[in-house]
């Protein structure tokens, strides 16, 4: 997200011609998401983001994501909520990409989760799943089980710049977890990126979940995976048993994990963490020499991938049921 | 403008805690300004712009610049005026850094200027230089005439990676300008970095200036000097007659121009030409390999100063007085 489209006003203008919300008052490049070039856009009928789709972000993808987030907001939940245009299209076209107008949301992320928010954070989850389970669209997650060999192939003879025993460990793990990934857990809509940036809280209170753009239809259960990996654990890479708990057994009050899904959590998290070590991998060999932008440190997630071996089922991480 | 820094919730909060401004809503850094971080900071009590400063401003400057906002904005100038904390206090510090919150200006730059827009901007620059007349606060230039050389030097081995001839004629136009430079032409603050950026527009008229970090006291002609290379130039490098005519005129309407400043106005002009050919050139050569920032070209101020120097008047720029 350190590129930005440069929006022409008069192309703007002529863009929110098209909506009914009033004449263009500002719009400002913002800090957020990292797929896309999103806009801070104030108009007389208020405030809104403005999200261009750059290159990462497949264009056949779009109504999936936007019909989901006008499903998750009509149910309630607290989401970006997609604008249609006087023609009813939620998605439009500026600056030669595709283009959409979302409600702006109130709330900062949070950068030291202490256990209250986890418990919120479990809360919050647990109610994008119930609402997104008649959700009728369908996306297949492609960074699940399947995807992670073809991502991580073409860079495998390079583990070992990140950490000398990379390579072994990747090797054993895809074996692993391709033989034995659990199949027929509930499946619904996930979020499939719950870090903490895309958590807005207001005090004590979620205000809002963003950037649904890796949403997908998966095992509910994996995207509790992811957070459990985003949230649970400590700077120096400890797993935070007090936030898991709260995390965990927040969410399995307001939809409570059948005994196959606990069973197949540790697993899953196993999962979640080679998932992100991956992704993480592949951007740390690609980052262009000299940028500004600092990739995120793979390791981490070799740390939290080592750690969920110890780990027998989801009460040693601390569910209470 | 491609670097951050990341603000914590709680520091934020805490910050905040000094301000009569209510609880934080949202705050998301915004694409603006090059030598600053900038946020877009929601609060209960309104919308706001939260101002960190970078190593490139001197803190010792910083009571110049946000005194001239508010001195600004007391005289009915459209532009961010600073907010006080509840001890008085305009300048804070945050996440380690000098830190300030000013009003958020509603309005957008205009990417493609039309001599309606040059028109407005001479008002707007003559009202500045009217109401800054008496502001008290005094800081010097470091980036006219005899701060040219000294930025060259280190550099002017390296002219001729950005054109054959660069070293030549910057050789040549800093002996001119150093020899020929005007004195006593009338003084007062100017923004001295009024480019098409830092003018925001709600339709035809002009909403606010931004960005006051060059702001100093030198002569008032140079400022007007300074608009006329930003926004009277085509894409291809041809002045725009009409464009410098409706600047220079509709300026000289509200603040009519002395004899001594119409004589001295082509020097100044190339004068103006040259700082900004220095410091992009200077960028140019320093822009950090793969940045993603591409620098801007400085040879486009290579031809407005070729073209300054065929000109002898103001009237030649098309001044009606």
């Amino acid at each position: 997200m350190a590129v930005y489209t440069d929006v022409d006003d008069e192309e703007l203008i002529a863009f929110l011609a098209g909506y009914d919300l009033g004449a263009l008052l500002s719009c400002k490049g913002i800090a957020e998401g990292v797929e896309n070039s999103n806009y801070y856009l104030h108009t007389s009928a208020g405030s809104f983001i403005l999200t261009l789709y750059e290159k990462r972000v497949a264009e056949a993808d779009l109504p999936f994501f936007l019909g989901l987030m006008e499903h998750l907001s009509a149910k309630g939940l607290g989401c970006p909520q997609p604008v249609r245009d006087r023609a009813g299209a939620a998605l439009g076209r500026l600056a030669g990409r595709p283009a959409a107008i979302v409600t702006f949301l109130d709330g900062y992320s949070v950068h030291h989760p202490e256990p209250a928010h986890c418990a919120r954070l479990g809360e919050a989850l647990a109610q994008l799943h119930l609402a997104g389970a008649d959700f009728p669209l369908r996306r297949a997650n492609a960074l699940s089980v399947g995807g992670w060999r073809p991502l991580y192939a073409p860079f495998a003879a390079r583990a070992g710049e990140v950490a000398e025993d990379l390579g072994a460990i990747v090797a054993a793990e895809l074996e692993t977890l391709e033989r034995d990934w659990p199949s027929g857990l509930p499946e619904g809509v996930i979020h499939a990126d719950l870090f903490p940036d895309n958590v807005f809280f207001l005090g004590d209170r979620v205000s809002g979940l963003i950037d649904f753009y890796f949403a997908c239809v998966d095992s509910l259960a994996y995207d509790l995976a992811i957070c459990l990996n985003a949230w649970c654990f400590d700077a120096a890479g400890a797993y935070d048993a007090e936030k898991g708990a709260a995390l965990l057994s927040s969410y399995a009050r307001a939809r409570p994990l059948t005994e196959a899904e606990a069973d197949a959590f540790p697993l899953l998290a196993r999962g979640a963490a080679l998932r992100f070590l991956l992704t993480r991998f592949v951007d740390w060999l690609n980052v262009p020499r000299g940028a500004l932008v600092r990739p995120k440190d793979p390791r981490e997630y070799l740390a939290r991938l080592r750690f969920h071996k110890t780990i027998r089922s989801a009460s040693d991480y601390g569910l209470r049921t």
